[in-house]
Parts: C-alpha cells; sequence; structure tokens
C-alpha cells in the first residue's frame, strides 16, 4: 500500500470518526476502515455513549474478509480490559495483517501497549498517519485525557463592529436562519452547551440542538454562582427532558433552591471560586473534564467568554458576523480582559472563514 | 454578436476603466474595447485626471480598424464639448457601426444626449449591457452627479472583538502585513482617504500609498472642528509634498494657525456644522462633492465612522479582523449610534469575505 492510499483511507477513517462527536464522552469519537487488496471491505464509527468500539463495529462488517487485511483507526486500539474486551484482541482474533493508527492513545491505560500487544501478534504498525488532523479531530478527548479538562469552543453571533446584543439586551437575532441553523449542528457536535448565567436570565435560551432530526441532545450548562436563574424559564421547564447541569458556588445557595432545581430534573454541579468571586472557569472545566466532558461549546455571554479567554482556556473560536452596525452602546462580545497592550492579547489562527447566508462564520484555533 | 459575447465585451471594458479608479476625478473612470470581426482591435480607458476619455485611446489604438467595427463603453460617451471634443463624434469619424454602453451617463450634460447623437449619425445603439456591474464601478461617479457627494467606503480593522485599539490607544499592529497592503491598493482606487481628527492626534498616520509604486496619491483629508491637529506630525511634515485638505469650521480657527498649515501646503476647506456640535458629515461630503470628488475611503477612527453611519452615508464596509481579542475596555470600531432596537440598525449586504494572510477581510455594501 502506498504512503498516499494510507492517508486517503486514514481520512476516511477520520471521517467517519467524526460522526461520533458529541455524541460518545468520555469515549473520543474513533473511525476505523478495514482494506484488503485495496477494496474497502468494513467501516466502523464509535457508537453512541462510546461504545461498542470503532474496530468492532468495522470488524463485525468484514466478516472473514479481515484474515489479511489492513485495517486503519483514527487512534490506537485499546489494549485493556473495560466495560469491553481490549480492541487490540479482536484485530489479532480477525487475522488483521496491518494496523494503520494515526496517534497513539494517551491514556495511561492505552499509551502504545496497544500499539505494542498488536506487533507481539505479528501485526505490522504503521502510525503517525494523518497525524495533526487527528490530533485536531481528537482534541477534545486528548485536552481530557492530557489536562483533565474538556477543549472549550467558543461561539459569538455578533454585528459588524463586535456587538452581541443591543443596549437594551435585544440580541435576537443578529445573525440570519442560516447561521443559526450551523450553529445547531456545531452544538451536535459537542459533548454541552455552556453559557453564563446572564444569558439565560436575559434571552430565556433552550439550548437544545432543534431543526437537524436530532435524536441526541448535549448536555446543558449554565454557570451561576448563587443559581440566580429563572425557576420558571424554558431551561426549568425542559429540565427533566434534556440534561440540565448547574455549574454554582457549593455550599453557597439556599436548601431550598437546592431542591427546587433538583425536582425540576436539573443536576447541581458544585465548582470553585477563582479569583473575583466568580465562579473559577478552569476549576469550572476541570469539574466537567472529571465527569468524562471532552467538547464544550461556550456560546457566551461576554463576561463567561472574557473569563475563559483571560485565563488561556478557549480552543476554537467561531464567529459569526452579521452586516449591521449595533455602535458603542451595544453590549460587547467579550468582557474586560485587562489587556494593557498588543503583545498580551490572546491569539488565534485562522482555520476557515465563508459566507453562511447573509452572514460570514469564521473560525480560528489558539496559538 | 450575440448577447453574451456583448456582455463578454463589455466586462473587459469595465475591467480596463477600473483602472482608473481614484485617478479620474471629477470624471468617471470608463474602459472601452474596440470588437471588429470578434477581434479585439483597440482598448482604452479614462487617463489621469479624468482625460483623454476611454474612447479616444481606444479608437487611436484601433486606426482604420474601427470602420465597421463595435465600440464597447462602461458609459454612455459624451456628447457635449467640454475640455475636450465629445467622444460621440469621434466614434462617429472613425466610422464605427454599432456601440454598446452599459449606462446612461446622469450628468445633465449628457443625460441620454450621447446615444441620440450616436443614432442620428446612423450607429446602431445596445444600452444596459451588465447595468448592474457598471453602476456598482461608477458608484462614486453616480453618487457625485446624482446624490452632489461622493460615495463612501468605511474600513476598519479590528480585534475579532470588534476593537480598534487597545484601552492605552495602541492600534499598530492589529491585522497583518498583507491586510495592510490591501489597504493600500484600496486606498490607491479611491480619490481621498479620510480620518477623524482623534485618528491623526492618536496614530500620527502618513494615509499615503506606499510599497506599490505607485505614482498617484489620493488625496488626504482629516476632519477636525478647530484643527486640533499636531503642526509637527508626519501630515504636516509631508503637506508640501502629498495633498492635504484640512475640513474644519470655517471661521472658527485662529487665522495664526490656518496660516501655519497654508504655509506647510495644506488647503484648508470649511464645512458646515451639524448637530451634536460636530462638523456635518453629510455637509461635509457636499463639500468633497462640489470639490469633484467620486470615491471617499474612510478608515476611520470609531467616532466619525459612528457620525457617517447614523447618517446613512456609508456606501460600502470593508472590514479587517484579526485573530486576537482585545476585551471591552479595548476602543471600539464604531462609536455611539444611538440605537436602541436591533431593527433601527444600519444593515449592509454580504459582497466577499476571504482570508488575507492571517486575517480576514470582509466586503459589505449598503442596502
Ligand atoms: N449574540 C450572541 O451570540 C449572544 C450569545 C450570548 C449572549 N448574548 C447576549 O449577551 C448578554 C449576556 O451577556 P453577559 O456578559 O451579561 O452575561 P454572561 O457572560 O452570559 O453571564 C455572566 C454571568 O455568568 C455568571 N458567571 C459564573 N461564572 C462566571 C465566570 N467565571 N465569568 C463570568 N461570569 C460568570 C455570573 O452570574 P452569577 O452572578 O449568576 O454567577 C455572571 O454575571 C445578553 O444580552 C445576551 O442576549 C448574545
Ligand atoms: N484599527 C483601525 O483601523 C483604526 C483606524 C482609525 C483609528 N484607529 C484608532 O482609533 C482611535 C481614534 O478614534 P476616535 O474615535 O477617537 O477618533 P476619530 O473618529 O478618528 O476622530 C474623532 C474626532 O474627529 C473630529 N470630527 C470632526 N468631524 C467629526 C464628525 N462629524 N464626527 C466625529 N468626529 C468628527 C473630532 O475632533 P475635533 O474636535 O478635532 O473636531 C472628533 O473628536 C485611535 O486610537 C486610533 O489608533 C484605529
Amino acid at each position: 500500500m502506498t504512503a498516499e492510499a494510507d492517508r486517503r483511507f486514514m481520512r476516511l477513517a477520520l471521517t467517519l470518526g467524526a460522526r461520533g462527536m458529541g455524541n460518545v464522552w468520555p469515549n473520543p469519537a474513533v473511525g476505523c476502515v478495514i482494506v484488503r487488496e485495496g477494496r474497502i471491505v468494513g467501516r466502523g464509527w464509535t457508537q453512541p455513549g462510546g461504545r461498542p468500539h470503532a474496530e468492532v463495529i468495522a470488524l463485525a462488517a468484514a466478516g472473514a474478509a479481515a484474515r489479511g487485511a489492513t485495517a486503519y483507526v483514527s487512534l490506537e486500539p485499546c489494549a485493556h480490559h473495560g466495560r469491553t474486551p481490549p480492541c487490540c484482541d479482536a484485530l489479532a482474533a480477525a487475522g488483521v495483517a496491518r494496523v494503520v493508527t494515526a496517534l497513539e492513545d494517551p491514556d495511561p491505560r492505552v499509551a502504545g501497549r496497544g500499539h505494542d500487544m498488536l506487533r507481539r501478534c505479528g501485526i505490522a504498525i504503521t502510525t503517525g498517519v494523518e497525524a495533526e488532523a487527528a490530533r485536531r479531530d481528537h482534541c477534545g478527548f486528548l485536552s481530557r485525557v492530557q489536562r483533565g479538562r474538556p477543549m472549550v469552543t467558543l461561539k459569538l453571533a455578533s454585528s459588524f463592529d463586535g456587538r452581541i446584543a443591543t443596549a437594551s439586551g435585544e440580541s435576537q437575532w443578529i445573525t440570519g436562519a442560516p447561521a443559526r441553523r450551523l450553529v445547531h449542528a456545531q452544538r451536535a457536535r459537542h459533548d454541552a452547551v455552556l453559557v453564563g448565567g446572564g444569558t439565560a436570565r436575559a434571552d430565556d435560551p433552550m439550548l437544545t440542538v432543534r431543526g437537524l432530526g436530532a435524536r441526541h441532545q448535549p448536555l446543558r450548562l449554565v454557570a451561576s454562582r448563587h443559581l440566580a436563574l429563572p425557576v420558571d424559564g424554558a431551561l426549568a421547564r425542559s429540565a427533566g427532558d434534556v440534561p440540565l447541569w448547574l455549574l454554582h458556588e457549593g455550599g453557597s445557595v439556599p436548601a431550598a433552591l437546592c431542591e427546587r432545581w433538583q425536582d425540576l430534573g436539573a443536576r447541581l454541579v458544585p465548582v470553585p471560586l477563582g479569583p473575583g468571586r466568580q465562579l473559577d472557569p478552569k476549576g469550572m472545566l476541570e469539574v466537567l473534564g472529571a465527569e468524562g466532558l471532552t467538547r464544550v461549546f461556550c456560546e457566551g455571554g461576554g463576561q463567561l467568554a472574557a473569563s475563559l479567554l483571560a485565563q488561556g482556556l478557549v480552543d476554537e473560536l467561531v464567529g459569526f458576523t452579521a452586516g449591521l452596525a449595533l455602535g458603542a452602546e451595544g453590549q460587547p462580545s467579550i468582557g474586560a480582559l485587562g489587556i494593557g497592550a498588543l503583545a498580551e492579547a490572546p491569539r488565534f489562527r485562522l482555520a476557515e472563514a465563508q459566507a453562511v447566508g447573509p452572514d460570514i462564520m469564521h473560525r480560528w484555533v489558539a496559538l
């Protein structure tokens, strides 16, 4: 097999793996393609909830054709007995002759042991194929394992001059329907959607994925130190149907209010305080990482965005810019950052920019 | 000739005409292509300073081949004796058989008379070919003739969150070198570059076209009611070499200060006051229109941008967005607009969006 063909099949495995994004935490969204004599005989991706793993699905599809075949897997196969037997065993048992992977799995229970185990079974190993694309796709899982917190995408929909609402708080709708549809698709590829209490109070949002026929909903997370949130709003009314986690300062909320929210179906998640007597954004993400979350989609508002940016916690920035001007009285898309000089500003590298209906979407990744 | 071929040659005429943009005011930047039996035998565009006109150049290039040919002209040929004889006469004298134009010239001295005169000479006329593109290209000239003021392009280079400078006024450089190079190219295609006094005071800019081998410089315009501008800055030092017009409140500036600037080489242009005791932005543009300007490139800052936007005087908006966040203390790209509801916001239609080095450029036109 040529190196170019290896890369092509790996890109396919990555594309398949991406289908699981937002739906497989705490596990990585892995894709697998099994190729025999240049023909694809099996394809698989991590299933909702995180198992079965991609390799098992692809091997089942390939059946006897897996014997002597090459398996392309977008992350090192697992070597440990978890809730499922190790994928390495399954690949060996199926008689696969060669395994191509994009990355070593940094999970300490794997970390090279998968590759070793396969080698010991006489299987040829090629690794590092399309590693950069894989690091991008597995960014949330790698972040959880290596940094103990999920990756964060920060999305902001603003006017031409960077305002997310008028002075009076009107923000629905700055961008058009196509941009809003794309936001719903982006929500669906994250494990959870996060907003600050200010947005929950001002906009009474649902934070669900709508209009895409999605069967799965990301968790909904709201950060509010003392649970200063409307108990009769859209979030409260839907808490029994779509998971709602309330990030708050443990011990600071009256028991009756906690019970009220728990009765509604919300889960109360205590978070340490940071400097400035706000919930600590890093602490918040570490709590979420410990819960297994890998990908969080933060939709603002400006204050929460600023506190995440100020601590360097934003991995990806997604801007939607509309062709209208709101002027300096409008609400800033990013609150105070305390930056004195240009050189101190958090910087991002452009990943893509395109028109979305009447608006533009621009995506940037942290430097 | 098919309609499709007509459109193709007209697009070429428009492309040629655009070469004159910024360099031909008070005249329109016209392009002309002469085609005989499907072959191009002459090309021309309005020359620096506004004459010779495009048709004359193209006819000279075609020579005897113009006889029986079709002339594509991006604007109705002139019918009046100005500083040059009418182009209609030249086209007839050369024996052109057919003239295709994109638009009627709204100049009251032309306004259909060019087409009529050609028809009377037995020349076949087709008009309205690529009219929309021509209206876009001739927008500045049409604005001067029909509205009595130049078209205005407003350019703003800002951070991801719409800030044009840090709290302390640092703005050089938010965007990268490729964006700055594009700004210089855009300056060159306008008759004049305009900034508010705040920008002149904070940035000490040159406002010239640099690094493009340009032989022509747009006028430099600074709006400052009482000429509160540094007399030892870059603008002052270069006023003898590159034209500098100071828009101010006539009669409100001490004679000695006026003389100082005139000695430096600047031209003092009085402008009426508007509401809010600022120079009236509409009045300012009308003064510039009376001077013959057709295309003005405003580079801010935030206050001047706001006063132009608030009065609906911005025809085109060019944003450069860099991948960095400055936060709410940064200076807003657009000052206070006094907008109460989203529905009141000035709106623009997306014309293009693309990456420019590490930044994005997005261009919008007024609705
Ligand atoms: N166009 C858009 O994309 C968009 C998106 C979102 C919001 N918006 C608009 O933005 C406005 C709300 O923005 P906002 O800045 O006022 O509110 P915000 O950032 O949504 O919420 C700020 C609040 O979140 C809580 N919080 C908890 N931990 C925090 C932390 N570490 N850092 C900062 N805040 C933390 C605090 O409330 P507690 O006191 O309750 O802890 C704080 O007051 C609304 O007008 C909304 O319409 C627009
Ligand atoms: N990144 C960028 O693209 C960019 C571009 C430009 C500026 N900037 C930054 O923006 C800041 C300057 O912006 P700014 O908003 O303070 O100043 P500005 O808009 O450049 O200038 C405002 C001043 O212009 C004069 N003016 C005259 N007629 C006016 C009118 N109709 N409306 C408004 N102003 C009028 C007034 O000064 P008088 O009292 O003298 O009349 C007024 O104070 C600087 O920090 C600069 O670095 C950045």
